[in-house]
């Protein structure tokens, strides 16, 4: 029998960005189905608001891609934004930067140890599974507060 | 300059079962966090409290990685547990199990396209990459419900 072992290719590069950009359009939806307001001041149990969280997501997205595909590890440059419509354009730009820069990821980096803003050691494909990891974490966290709104949040399953 | 492509391998089998075992034994912290009778009772906005969202990643796991392993989609035929110890005695074989089970999923089943339970379409690969993301994104939501309740939740970064 054919086993899967470390040669086993489970996920191509091309995977990791179409299951990533699949997340951050649902993360896009769950932005948007908060209530302007609610966006920048809601939060339960004395968290972040969801503002703050994609905010976080924001800071980790282009500079991870660029990061790992360069090895120049530099903080995102650009205005926090202050409302729903800034925060939705920042979103929207990062996707497009995000689809052109990661097939620009040189094959070896995906496995190649760095560490990550000169602070957290990982491969490059760790350090971009974990801010796919930590963005699906903290938009399940925007989900309660949806919940706790009486907001109806978007289906997971849809992408 | 080399570039990843569909040929470039981001992630092997090896790593795949890595990166689920680290989140499954933080899901295990979150579980142990919880005061026995909140991670039964528990929860914010009308949600399901905690156990239940265990019990769901449970009827998940080990079946799905039998079915991408075998192609036969059987439910989880165990009891559900009614208490803290029997849900991380149920949730300490399935990491066992997982462990033996997964190096014997053959090469090409993560590529092949199949039908989860009869009734979700994805590649192997996918559909266990949905298991690990659900089991993400409503641990997220577990670490509110601990928040709310006043307890630190573990550290996420922290498998």
């Amino acid at each position: 029998m054919t086993t899967a072992t470390a040669q086993g290719n489970a996920l191509t590069a091309e995977d990791v960005l179409k299951h990533w950009q699949g997340h951050r359009a649902l993360t896009r939806r769950t932005i948007q189905a908060f209530p302007e307001d609610k966006l920048f001041s809601f939060s339960v149990g004395g968290m972040r608001p969801f503002s703050q969280l994609a905010w976080e997501f924001i800071k980790m997205a282009v500079p991870i891609v660029e990061g790992v595909a360069s090895g120049h590890w530099e903080e995102y440059a650009g205005p926090k934004p202050t409302n729903k419509a800034e925060l939705l354009a920042v979103w929207d730009r990062q996707t497009r930067e995000i689809n052109e820069r990661f097939p620009a990821i040189p094959a070896h980096r995906f496995a190649e140890i760095d560490k990550a803003f000169g602070q957290w050691e990982g491969s490059g494909m760790q350090t971009i599974q974990y801010a796919v990891d930590n963005e699906i974490h903290h938009r399940g966290q925007g989900y309660v507060y949806l919940r706790a709104l009486g907001i109806e949040p978007p289906h997971f399953w849809e992408r």
